[in-house]
């Protein structure tokens, strides 16, 4: 079955606020199976409304609007629905009394009267409560279509998609979707592709759908079956042979799990600190690290040493180095991680020390020339890299190397 | 003139990724005094792109498509678009060294040959050079309609908009479109709405527009004018009134200047240096400061303190102190921000120490609680938080706080 997304609201026009709804229901409408081909935007104009209504009505099965449900004249989604069936507006007393019982609950003198617009419902429409907000959502069913209308605060609408819309849906499915994520990094997205090609081509089901991350490339592999075991006989043999040709470069199949996620788990499997000293990413490899909830149990401490002073005193870099090789070297970036490990007392530790840029590069060392210094153990190495975008992404991508560099290392300890 | 959006791509349909791009390019159109009445996400699919693209030349003048110009078989913008055209696509040497130079520059040995597919080009067709990637940008004009092809990555897609798409789409209009940002920290979105709604309710010529950022208002006074003398004349007044209103907690009004970025004019303003200690933020604080290009004439050094045992040694926060009130508390913030800025001897120092959750939270000190302490020239205070949000958001909020902190801080040194 096809689900189609409306967001309705003139801010998300103006760019004034982002459409994290429309991520939230597609993705929930995927992991039910509903393949989502439209999503669109329109503001609170009846019209424009009306026509998106109608058009998403001729193409899609199922149809979820979202916000244009509130008090004031703007808010125009379930009058032009109503119309588009030809349904009649009613007072629905339970609503009104939820709206009343609202505005007790929260002592607000602000009960306006447009307030009890939101008690107005369509004839024969299914009422969805809002435990967090005056209008509820609808459920409208005619010609073997569907229109759910949903309030478009996130607070609002999440947790009633969860509780009631979400269990509505799954009783109407004859078939679903099942997807697996497959994770990858050490490899470039080209290359990734270039090494799936052939089975992009020959599959149809299920898929294999690439996805560029920032120094990662993910693989969606999903399959339409009639049921979860059916889905299993048909994924499996690709992820087999993804896990041939990808082997260790694949560090998760879990789609909630980051690269930084996975590094944390194998360094507590192993038993393992880590560390970091970093002067071009300035924090933000330990950021990233510290985004896995429990990093505190691998992650101890860190440093960022922007000056060459610091780099001597807090790492023990020594001057002789920095004077003959220069900060931004392999050499720094080797002291630089062996220094902070020492420093932390942690088993590993990462380094970065590069020219993100706009300014301080020269003809030897341009703007994005960037070393990453990897200790395992007692065992230093570094990386060159020539990152190419500007101080924000080159910063991005040398956190992103860093931290694959680190669980190459980690992998090979493990093998040992 | 009217605008439309068509993103592109199967990721946002099974949102994977938040629609970022629409919300950059909404905001950017609306700038420009053009109206966004439509916006749609298709996914890489031929038909129903073409389908898109169709409908949307109907109805709007200017079409911006984002997306699906990578060099994967699945990326079909620039083709399905060069097919409703009735063009051909033929290979542009100009593109083709660019991304020689491209992979050149990256010392990439992942060059495969679908990345030449990114040279071809429809016949007629203005390229804008992507100086973050390999895939250009594209304009396309045909029977009074525009159509411009950007690449999805928002760092690619920002920057060929604001150089060439921006001046490319003020040139189509015949009135001038003059807009001034407003930047304000230290107020509330709610509160700084109430401060200006009579303003944005009598204002037609300019308008005022207000967008809320993570811990900032910005607000944008557009103009419509002939020139840009008389947009000036409409836009200095409304500037007098906010500066009335608003006063210190202005940071900018330059449209580029971040919060991050005004702060560090301002410790060079002062010759002052400043560190940073961080606990649950670990490195984003430092991150977000390094965010500005030369920013290490003011930042040298900076520590990352997770345990108890790293705020004793790299910081000397005493052990009574962590004891009798524990890590997140007033009196740790003041002991990290003192000890850090007498560690790394710089004028100014901000540590942050909090549960940014999900685990760790006690009735007395739950997830969300933060402190954040400001030592400027050996004066210390500290602020309690209290976020609301999840890991993630609880970190930028602490940051965003933070800097927000140090920069009152630092108007008061200025004022005495």
């Amino acid at each position: 079955m096809t689900v189609e997304l409306i967001s309705v609201g003139t801010e998300l026009l103006l760019g004034n606020i982002v459409n994290t709804n429309a991520a939230y229901l597609s993705q929930k409408c995927a992991a039910l199976g509903l393949s989502c081909y439209h999503q669109s935007v329109v503001g609170d104009n009846e019209e424009r409304l009306t026509e998106a209504v109608r058009l998403a009505l001729q193409r899609s099965d199922i149809l979820i609007l979202s916000g244009g449900l509130g008090p004031t004249k703007d808010d125009l989604t379930k009058e032009v629905t109503a119309k588009v069936f030809g349904k009649e507006l009613y007072e629905d007393s339970h609503t009104k009394e939820r709206i009343e019982e609202y505005f007790r609950r929260v002592h607000s003198d602000q009960v306006t009267p447009n307030n009890w617009k939101q008690a107005q419902v369509p004839q024969g429409a299914k009422v969805i409560d809002n435990h967090n907000g005056t209008a509820p959502g609808l459920i409208l069913e005619e010609n073997g279509k569907t229109v759910i209308l949903l309030p478009g605060p996130p607070n609002e609408i999440v947790p009633m998609f969860e509780r009631d819309v979400a269990p509505y849906l799954n009783g109407m499915q004859p078939e679903g979707i099942y997807s697996k994520m497959v994770k990858i990094c050490s490899i470039g997205e080209s290359k990734a592709e270039t090494m799936i090609a052939d089975l992009m081509d020959a599959q149809t089901n299920p898929t294999i759908a690439p996805y560029a991350k920032t120094g990662e490339v993910h693989l969606r592999v999903t399959a339409k079956a009639a049921g979860g075991e059916e889905a299993e006989r048909l994924i499996a043999p690709v992820m087999d042979e993804l896990f041939r040709r990808f082997g260790d470069n694949i560090y998760t199949t879990e789609e909630e799990v980051t690269l930084e996620g996975a590094i944390v788990n194998l360094l507590k499997e192993e038993k393992m600190t880590v560390t970091t000293a970093e002067s071009c990413t300035g924090g933000l490899l330990a950021g990233r690290i510290m985004n896995v909830a429990g990093a505190s149990d691998v992650y101890r401490e860190g440093y960022i040493t922007y000056s060459n002073d610091a780099k001597e005193r807090l790492l023990g870099v020594s001057r002789d180095t920095l004077e003959e090789y220069g900060a931004v070297s392999r050499q720094t970036a080797c002291e630089m991680a062996e220094g902070a490990a020492r420093a932390a007392g942690a088993d590993a530790a990462l380094s970065v020390t590069g020219i993100a840029g706009p300014g301080g590069g020269t003809k030897d060392k341009p703007v994005g020339l960037v070393y990453v210094g990897c200790c395992v153990k007692g065992q230093t190495c570094a990386k060159e890299f020539y990152f190419t975008g500007n101080r924000d992404k080159n910063r991005e991508f040398a956190v992103a190397r860093a931290l694959t560099f680190l669980r190459e290392e980690l992998i090979k300890i493990r093998k040992r």
